[in-house]
């Protein structure tokens, strides 16, 4: 008999997310640990299994669990590995595959946030049915997964769709965490958007609600809370990350001419603050035999559950042996 | 039993190329004739088929053709169609696909050139046991052809894979023929090379061989036998014009993560002199994660064999029923 449910865990840097989840995408028990704890691997690998399985008990689920799915960082879905890169309290390479199927004895699949979101959403929210599309996660950085014709494309090394580090101002870009400069992630991030409100305070002079806060501290919620009151340098400083967005999503266009783009995170509760320039530097840019063809959809799982939805969604492909 | 050959049709705005391919990519038979000579389409495929019919009786191929593939522009894999915005003599949209299957009673599969050139090395040349590669075509335009686990990337509507038209100068780029502007086209293409030639000699005052040249009659070739030469102006054209084409691949290993690029057409008969800046130019901009894993490789089609090949590997492809 199939088994009714999947294991999503959500690694991060800090924390560990984690759920049982079933077929219609219902997150029937989850919590969480502290990566962080452990200086150790294997003793989070065992904190993980010990409070992974009191759900299972709790949930009766011990033996009906299809596979484990994990979103981490850098996390190679060929090899099962973390690779190098990453702020891990760890070593790097990682087996984390291998770590978590030999404790649990259940099949394990791992990929890269991103990853885990686009299958997601293709699995349980906004993608579902589109054989083509792109997902952009706008949150401390930009992360994209790629679909195309219903797979998800990893590339020859595991490692496809980093479009938050495709080049958006070749010449005196903004240096990002990868080492280069220009970066969509310098300009289109959580961060980026921060970044932009200091450069616009300090080049420009006109009044804004952003210059009653400590320049250093501005995050691109407060930017958000000046635009809301009518702020007009801060509604500006979304119209030019919508812009760089949209122009940037305009070539991804003639890449993959996906069906759609999912966006997903933080920066899009701002609403159409950040969406309408978006969509008017998409409409602008893009080629011509392109044009109206593809839609801008904001993902439809909720913020709080969604990295361990979509990190569950990659448990229903592993093998069952 | 199944059938040895496939014939391979390259259908240009002047002229169409065609011939008969057996399984190794040896072209067994190859011929031609003018597409623009026919006012009526229905004509043009009469004598399409006259002339192939010719050649399957000279050759004993009759009822041994696997499939026909065709390389034509704007050709929807998909659909069957050529969509509008091409040079050719007929009104647009064509079901090109269907009106050569029914003259001819073998299926027809058609996409655009690049993608025909990109199955062709997939099926007979440099790409051989590639499961992710690019091509990239660079003739009088730029073209490309995307390979994603094996598969050619359509896209949702059978258009994916324009990457001649990634906007590569963000500002002040020049026109393109697509309407837009700063294309990776309007550089790197025989003709971006051509009117790089115009613009250095226009804004720069140093000597050069091309100065002996009527500035509006300059070709790529020209600023080839230029550098050959020695001429420093022409060299400095190569390394801006691979300098672009390789900062725009590192952008696109960042969507595909491909094991190689693959590279066709007039300008890489210019060897180092175009080949050295790409290499730099991608090494140089290269996300770190993908560092030192993608090659460089040149087509391994004889150019007068490529477009005809390309075409008839498709043919490969078509079910037979």
């Amino acid at each position: 008999m199939s088994k009714p449910y999947v294991i999503g865990i959500d690694m991060g840097g800090t924390n560990t997310a984690f759920g049982i989840v079933d077929a219609r995408g219902t997150v029937i028990a989850s919590s969480s640990i502290k990566t962080a704890k452990h200086s150790d691997i294997n003793d989070y690998i065992d904190e993980l299994f010990v409070e992974a399985n009191r759900l299972m008990v709790a949930n009766d689920a011990v033996d009906k669990i299809h596979g484990i799915g994990v979103g981490a960082p850098n996390a190679n879905y060929f090899t099962g590995i973390i690779e190098e890169g990453v702020n891990l309290p760890w070593p790097t390479p990682i087996p984390l595959a291998d770590l978590l199927s030999a404790k649990f004895g259940i099949p394990v699949a791992i990929t890269n946030d991103a990853n885990a979101a686009a299958i997601g959403e293709m699995t349980y929210g906004a993608a579902r049915g589109l054989k083509d599309f792109i997902m952009i996660t706008l949150g401390t950085g930009v992360g994209s997964g790629i679909v195309i014709n219903g797979q998800m494309v990893y590339g020859h090394d595991g490692f496809a769709g980093e479009l938050g580090h495709v080049i958006v101002k070749r010449n005196n870009g903004r240096i990002c965490g990868c080492g280069r400069t220009g970066c969509l992630e310098a300009y289109c991030s959580a961060t980026g958007v921060a970044r932009t409100a200091r450069e616009f305070l300090e080049i420009r002079s006109d009044d804004s609600l952003l210059r009653n806060l400590e320049v250093d501290t501005i995050t691109s919620k407060d930017v958000y809370d000046a635009a809301v009151q009518g702020d007009k340098l801060a509604k500006e400083i979304f119209e030019y990350t919508g812009k760089i967005l949209g122009e940037a999503l305009a070539d991804f266009v003639a890449f993959s001419s996906p069906e759609a783009f999912i966006l997903f995170g933080g920066l899009t509760k701002s609403g159409d603050l950040i969406m309408k320039p978006v969509k008017n530097a998409l409409d602008k840019n893009i080629l011509p035999i392109y044009r109206g063809k593809v839609k801008l959809l904001l993902s439809e799982l909720k913020e709080s559950d969604a990295a361990v939805l979509g990190a569950s969604a990659l448990g229903w492909e592993v093998k069952n042996i």
